[in-house]
């Protein structure tokens, strides 16, 4: 299974008065990851809307939370494809402190595969390069 | 069991260049509704925090997503009590469009319940008066 | 000059590991204040945007902060026409802790008056309606 | 006078359904900005707070929008020290698309200089090697 990683670093704007990182933060950086791990694939996700005319639209997002990212901390954003289906995708995703490596955060996000019309599309008899990619970084 | 409703429109800070709701604000929403149901119990969470240094650190949460909110929609974010642990609570909500009625998203956020250095707080031995209530909000 | 006084409640999203709220959402208050201060005046932003084609981008933004709003604080969000012009607008905001009545914040946001192609629109031709409620709500 | 350029990627989270940058994002990452800029300096801030129990809390903000940033821009974000006061600091931030080198945004952020009781310090008696070196990154 290909995983990617990238790195953030936590602000102020992160943060809340319990000084720890607002828990919906992490879906924001779960975006980035998978925006980048999919252009990581060659498929940048603008490209994909206004070329391809296709769209990803979340159906479910759920997290762990194991333990808080607080100010300053520089987080692993893992991103992964836990699973393929006909017309949806679900990335997983695991959030480390980079200085400890411990495990903070695990999540996913679950998404329809559509056109702009939000009608789902049938990636292997419609977009079989992009299906092919996605299968082997699934399984890799 | 006791359902709290509060209302809330969409502005487009809210918003994402997909023209609905971007999808992380609803957990925004899921705090405000958590934190007026149980100030309507009697029990701010500040309070709590305050003076029986008591907090409710997120465990985990998930949300489905049914259909966007768009701009300028009216929200009716509805709270409840989904389970009520020894020395955790789950609150589950439904977020609905006003003028339609439609239910647009699901969700739910599990908390510890601990002191202020997160040791686990057994809510029926060392805080009956608050248990009570919130045993009887999750029956009702 | 009308004024437009909304509240909001402070949540920990709002916050930040300063334990004050974090300076940008204040902006976020502002776009609710000008929202409903225009609702409250009969046109509804929406309304402009999908019936009179109109827009009002930002083209600049001011604040001043003088106290911290902290957590659950109950704010009051104060909205004014600072100047109309003949294609532009501009609001002033303060924001008042309600409950010790303590002016926390000010500031401002100005913007274009434009077609949704960002041509200058002069209101007092093209929209002679909408131009007098505002010169005499500026004025009031 | 020392320039900092880092480079973030708008993400949907960060836009509206205006399908611009919503505007109030942009303070995000002038904190980024700044806190990268005096980490390149040789004064991380949480290092400052925690150690030289040194804080700079906001005074004043204020933007310019000239063009509008979309969905997956690349963004170049250039912090410096507009002026450098006896207990007191302003950034002078400007925001560029990488791809085409337009000014999109300029700003800045007036911070006084404190301990953590908010209490003003002057900069050159207290902390005369932090001092030297503001007044050298403003001055070059």
């Amino acid at each position: 299974m290909r995983r990617h990683t990238m790195e953030v670093r936590v602000i102020y704007a992160d943060t809340d008065a319990m000084r720890i990182t607002y828990h919906a933060n992490y879906l924001k950086w779960f975006e980035m990851g998978r925006t980048e791990y999919l252009r990581e694939l060659g498929f940048a996700y603008k490209d994909m809307e206004d070329e391809a005319m296709l769209m990803l639209p979340l159906t479910s997002s759920g997290m762990t939370y194991k333990k808080p990212a607080v100010y300053d901390d520089v987080l692993e954003i893992v991103t992964f494809i836990e699973k393929l289906g006909g017309a949806s995708i679900r990335f997983g995703y695991e959030v480390y402190r980079k200085e400890t490596g411990e495990l903070l955060v695990t999540g996913h996000t679950a998404h329809g595969v559509t056109n702009t019309k939000l009608k789902p599309v049938r990636l292997k008899r419609e977009l079989p390069e992009l299906y092919q990619v996605l299968v082997e970084s699934a399984a890799e």
